[in-house]
């Protein structure tokens, strides 16, 4: 299955965002003339502006280009849009007025070659503010006006086109608002944010690491972090296991032509990890001494023996489903796999955990008969529903991506896509949840619904999907046999609750703050004796919550008492305990929760009666 | 870790295997005098001779081939060994009379190369048994007469010195022994080896598949498949809990540097995968269009990014180890992940399970001082003696292996060396076992421990391994700070005590004739109802177990009562429970081990409570 990047954008945002990108072009301009623009859209956040430019633009030239942008702010200046012969927008651009305050010796040689770029069939729009011009589809706002507040936040280095053959740029970014307060609240986020960032509490929880030397977005998930990747897939099991699924494994590298059967290479290619060389091939050709280009054609075309690092799971388990004849009566049978897969991301989009180049996908695929469609739909999204609910997600909306009408390109027969249409759009509303649909988003080979899920700081997320796949089970020649003694084609659907585990914990980090609910805590108690008096009673306790594999640890540090407790609370234990001579004398603990802060004194029993039924709960309500 | 392969040979039974190879050279020769010969070995298991041939050998050609054979065993020929002068063998050679019956009009052209190959301070000596000579380090038996009986077995081809550049020749196998008797028993157990192979039993028993699309050597775990596994992964994972283990979960895939730090990448380059090309970089090379092997050799020197697909968890949890300066007060640490890890095996030497490029290794790495290795190789050997007792292996034997006298190649201090052999060595004494020292056969990083268990038909298999190692400390130049306040180096131990998830589970099944005990079993309870009346009775227990996650299933199908329990009893389910109008009226079932037949009328409770007795005694004695 593909992910698709989330693109939430309001289209009122969106112009905002657009309009502050030629601002800032306007501020650089005033100031650097010379300079050359490619491409400056709105994007998720935000917009930027990719400049060429002797000077390296810093942070400490934001103060005067904000100053700058504000005073254009200020002159309410009109953005007046001109459809042009592609004749006049060449000619301007040639005399470098393009992305310019005025004319140039030099032409505005991006933009030459974006308009080269333009279908001819499109026409070409020019938008003007004050002296400033620039090639813009639009739309924007009426007037410079309209911005109430913006702000520069970082410039990086893209190459022009994303293409590293192509120059270097300067990519300068910023945020843009209607008001001031819409920009306070976003710095306020903002700091909330920094101090909330996985990356951080990764590090100061000790959860995992990105080491340059295994590769970047390569994750080494450490004791810690691998246990919450343990308890959510613990999570998911069970659940698993009561929806009728079955749990596979298959390899992480397979045969190229696996995936050419599939469409996912070279379709995806650019997206994967180059394919592997088969060595047995390779010490075959090494007498012909092969260039790249060549070995890299073979491979697409097939004349080469190859293997790819696994991008998908979908077609390991086709396989399976292939490997003997089926009956409908096996029906759906749901293939379930925590598996992990490889993609490629450029090494400047990487992030964290929620952009990686290796994630371990909650993945299943359900083959199905046609009339068990609807069920297997409702099936897939009570689950994601389930998920969320336990995960403490409760603001969450529903995506359709539906057929766009009259087209043609997609595959399976219209009576199909009509009843799985049919079907996302009845169980979308009666799990009675705002869902909007989107007729031409649905993917050539099947409809599909996406949870999108906010979190404590407002930001959106995707996390699960469900698709309706009628292409795959095709490619592949699946059959089984229906009750008639026929054969006919099975459905496919793939569904991913979590999407990506890594992600998913990314999410939970900053959603949680860190202060992951006891189930998922990778350290759920800790004793803390007031002196060595008390070790070995603290120690005893300890170990009967090891039996009863709760995660606790005894602080045997020198440190005093409250340093003891406050560094409990810096790692965001969510229980502490301290035991001095009363506890110890009455079987008690003194105990602190991360939130609710003290407890008070409790019998010992009562205290671990409670924690066994809050793990088994899977609460997310913090101690 | 690098795994050994076992060569157990008794060194009377190389003899006997080595000698019926040159008997049957000359069997060869006698039909066909053109034949010519490459290496003639022992193996496990009996001997093979490499012959090229335009005639394609095959099992027809066995009767006469053996009866050849017996013919020159009857004649009592001596083994004459004669060392001569490395001219007069090359002399024999170039006039075709090496492996051969007689002078020949063309050179032995593979003894030639052979020869060649030879280092010019070993002698050189041919062994004559009649009017055959050939080229042999010897040593065997006197005369042909000592080898009692002899099987040809099957014909397989393989690359002269395993090379795919080097001409194909036809591989003869066979089987030979000092006595029929011996070759009887042998011929027994092999039918009984057919009967319990394990991917006989992989097909029959639906749980996993080797498939040509996806890949030679790589495994897809089918539902069942998945199950056994996951029960011996969580079965070690409770053993790892208790045992303070920590557990990890790293990438398939790591740059290429990593592993030339480790030292694994290019040394052991012929059994990995061939390396990814980063394709960023490969976008940078795009112009200089270089051919494969200048690339390859780029890789290897460094001067191209590249990714490995993982042949070796430990650089990872060495980085792991490193991410954050350690204190001696955190050692031992023992990191544990149940890692997938990729080898390159020739496509010619995979089988099933046992032989494959993508397997799980229940890999850990410990990190210690120097006086705690000896407390940690206790806790391995005996992690390992729990493992083996519970999966019910009790014929297993300890092979130490040690330092040469005198040899100057390892790394790491004397004093460590000695204390690490004396530690292998008194806990071997402890465990009260059968153990060999083999001087000479420890890795130049550090002396180790292998467990080779023999199975239910006496086939030896290498599972456990325990390695100590100076080596890889030292080239990633980890450090830990000390009681003393300055920085040590760690000693590190790998081991694991299944190996590989894979061959155990094919030892697994091969010993146990696919009837897993019931902990393992992936299907443990099946209901057979007598009659529809008794369907919603036998629904009902069935849900019953399933709420105690027994994995039971009703039998719903249209067939005779008989035929149902046969087929239970095909598939090895370990209980039956057959229900009838009586059972049904008294909560009873009527149950029948799959080893120990009719149990007779059970009370339904008496009878969950034997279940779940069983289940988690991880008992091995079968129902």
């Amino acid at each position: 299955m593909k992910e698709k990047r989330v693109s939430p954008l309001d289209p009122e945002e969106e112009k905002v965002r657009h309009s502050a990108a030629h601002i800032l072009a306007m501020a650089i301009l005033r100031f650097w003339p010379e300079a050359q623009f490619a491409a400056g859209p709105p994007v998720e956040g935000g917009f930027y502006y990719d400049v060429e430019l002797p000077h390296r633009i810093s942070p400490e030239d934001f103060p005067k280009l904000e100053e700058e942008m504000r005073r254009i702010i200020a002159a309410r200046l009109p953005f007046v849009r001109r459809v042009v012969s592609r004749k006049e927008a060449w000619e301007l651009a040639e005399r470098g007025r393009l992305a310019a305050l005025g004319e140039r010796p030099y032409p505005s040689h991006y933009k030459l070659d974006i308009l080269k770029s333009i279908p001819p069939e499109e026409p070409i729009s020019l938008y003007w503010t004050g002296e400033f011009v620039d090639l813009c589809a639009g739309p924007h706002v009426e007037h410079t006006g309209e911005i109430g507040a913006v702000r520069l936040t970082h410039v990086a280095s893209a190459y022009y086109r994303g293409d590293p053959k192509n120059p270097q740029l300067q990519r300068v970014y910023g945020v843009a608002f209607r008001t001031q307060q819409e920009l306070d609240q976003y710095c306020q986020n903002l700091e909330k944010a920094r101090q909330r960032d996985h990356r951080k509490l990764g590090k100061e929880l000790d959860l995992f690491e990105i080491d340059e030397l295994v590769g970047p977005g390569l994750v080494l998930w450490k004791p810690r972090g691998a246990i919450i990747r343990q308890e959510l897939q613990q999570f998911l099991s069970e659940e698993l296991e009561k929806r009728g699924y079955q749990q596979v494994v298959t390899p992480h590298v397979a045969r190229l032509e696996l995936y050419q059967i599939s469409g996912h290479f070279p379709y995806y290619k650019e997206s994967q990890f180059p394919p592997i060389v088969d060595p047995e091939t390779l010490a075959k050709l090494a007498g012909e001494d092969a260039s790249c280009a060549q070995l890299s054609n073979w491979l697409e075309e097939g004349k080469v023996e190859g293997f790819l690092v696994k991008p998908m799971n979908c077609p390991m388990h086709i396989r399976i489903f292939a490997s003997r004849p089926r009956s409908y009566r096996e029906l759906p049978m749901r293939l379930a796999e925590f598996g992990t897969v490889y993609r490629w991301e450029k090494s400047g989009e990487l992030t964290g955990l929620s952009r990686v180049r290796g994630f371990t996908q909650d993945d299943a695929h359900i083959f199905c008969m046609p009339q068990q469609v609807e069920g297997e739909i409702r099936g897939c999204l009570e689950l994601v529903q389930k998920v969320l609910q336990t995960l403490g997600m409760s603001d969450y909306r529903v995506r359709l991506g539906l057929r766009k009408e009259g087209a043609e390109k997609y595959v399976g027969t219209r009576e199909n896509w009509d009843k799985a249409e049919r079907a996302l759009r009845t169980v979308a509303q009666e799990l009675g949840i705002p869902y909007q649909e989107e007729p031409g988003e649905a993917a050539f080979y099947g409809p599909k619904i996406d949870f999108l899920v906010r979190d404590a700081m407002g930001r959106q997320w995707q996390l699960g999907t469900v698709q309706v796949d009628y292409n795959l089970p095709e490619r592949f020649e699946l059959v089984y046999t229906g009750p008639d003694n026929a054969p006919h084609r099975p459905v496919m659907i793939h569904r991913a609750p979590f999407g990506s585990l890594e992600r998913l914990v990314a999410m939970l980090l900053e959603h949680f703050g860190g202060a992951l609910p006891l189930w998922l805590a990778p350290e759920q108690v800790r004793i803390v004796p007031v002196t060595d008096q008390e070790l070995a009673y603290a120690r005893e306790r300890c170990q009967e919550l090891l039996d009863y594999r709760i995660r606790a640890t005894v602080e045997e540090g020198r440190e005093t008492l409250r340093a003891k407790i406050r560094l409990a609370i810096v790692q965001k234990v969510p229980y502490v305990c301290i035991v001095g001579k009363n506890e110890c004398a009455r079987c008690q603990v003194s105990v602190r929760g991360y939130r609710s802060g003290d407890l008070g004194v409790m019998d010992w029993p009562v205290f671990v009666k409670r924690l066994l039924a809050e793990r088994a709960s899977r609460s997310c309500s913090l101690a």
